[in-house]
């Protein structure tokens, strides 16, 4: 992947970090948003895997890069494969037409970072 | 669950029919949008259940009912449990807010509705 | 087309003239928003027609059913045939996917209603 | 207004009953929505009937028919006037265009709902 | 605040101002969209700061960079405090659950560009 | 134009053909998209340059500056004007408001690089 992909990943993560310790310090909304995010995702009759798939699907549809990065590392830290993130990204494209498929580029972007490393 | 409910239940089931068999006989778009329905929801590296799961979390964000209605049934037709489509739902919840609460009522009365049938 | 269809347009219809009476006499940024309405859908290097035509693939991908049933009848008044009006509607389909599909279902339901009359 | 504006409206609220019932004895993730909009929604440097009014103009570029019906309600229990939520709503036109003179039909209804009582 | 973040924020606003030079010279429907806003955001039953602060809200939830620098600017300017700001982002958060935290993160970067200066 | 400007519409082309080749080799849902898309814009009722003129209508609501890097080419290619599309970007403003006057500054940009070229 080019240098520019990678910066822009990296700034995505350097960015949410940032901003998430600011948000815990601060924010009482922030805090209860954080508590129903573990719960969301948190393994239930759902394993958290497939959580994370609904969460890159939805992120494609809405385009939300930084959620695509997050969503990506969870569900290829919880067991999901290459190919099935691939086919939730084709779920989004169904669900989402061409903007969709300008969304899933940048899932592929992601998926290439985590790779090299 | 109210009649009311159930009757606008049936109108999306059946408005869906009669636009589908309007579409597939007069616009080749369509024809080539039902062909990417049908590979998006196919078994692959990911069983159609959970295609279907990712569907609902993306209906759940972008209010569309009728698509709840339509993945829904399908998910249960997978084998998906209520317990997973809530979960699902539940995704849908944290990726939307407040606005998601909204249309998880819609999801709540299609699988009341098939539940009864 | 059946009733219930026939009632849902003309509440839309009846529920914008109501509005739009009230927010001409109450609302100074309604008014500039009117006039911006008009001066966005005369003719120019296009044509009224070409310019509804635009707003009907705009309303799929936004669902927005008063828009479609407004956009419409503009465009068939302006000269558009039901030809032109599908293959607007394709257009949002590409850009759209399934959840397009859905919005598609009542721009039928407007056509059929004016060709009716 | 009229019956079916009422009925719609009274729908509204009957079903964000029975839902929010059904998913606070069922959903831990709708727990923690629930604490995170209680604290959104509280006063703090901004007092909860500006909190509210934000939450109007979201409302309306989302076009969120349950979300107006609630925080109309909340913003004239908190002290709101008509004036003020009308200003509101007209912010939301800025910001949304012709889609957010659409919702801000359904807005006007509440109001008016909620004048009658 | 890093170099990039602030040349990003940079980048907005002279790209602003060339659009908004060429637009007004070049169009009828944006002269008329100018002349809404001047409308939406001037003092009424609602002070121009609490409109500004429902654009922020609004802005949270569609993720719109440009629209965040300017009605933060527009706020502080009008009076708002950074507190009343980032309680307007935090209804926004309810409002948009994930994706608004992440529209947050460059508010914050907004407030901090202002504050350094 | 600036070169800020013009290396970030060739980061859009190339990002476009890298991801347009994977897809295509590894994607049956992709194909099926790209049958469609061709299907969507090819002379029908309604020639190619007008429904490229609805994409970019769509493509300002959307805020995808992919989509109106995509679409501003074809139409330009199709025989679309310059002024044909400030139009089409009009009726995106009238339907979107001020987020769509942030979106159509990149379209500006767009129109210069291939002025340009």
């Amino acid at each position: 992947m080019d240098d520019q992909d990678r910066e822009r990943i990296e700034k995505i993560i350097s960015d949410r970090k940032k901003a998430h310790t600011y948000f815990l310090n601060n924010s009482e909304v922030y805090r209860s948003f954080v508590e129903m995010e573990q719960k969301a995702y948190s393994d239930g009759e759902l394993e958290k895997k497939y959580k994370e798939l609904i969460a890159i699907g939805i992120s494609i549809i809405i385009n939300c890069e930084s959620c695509l990065e997050w969503h990506i590392k969870q569900a290829l830290e919880s067991g999901a494969t290459e190919e099935q993130i691939i086919e939730a990204i084709e779920v989004g494209m169904e669900m989402g037409g061409g903007p969709a498929t300008v969304s899933s580029r940048f899932a592929l972007k992601v998926l290439n970072y985590y790779r090299d490393r």
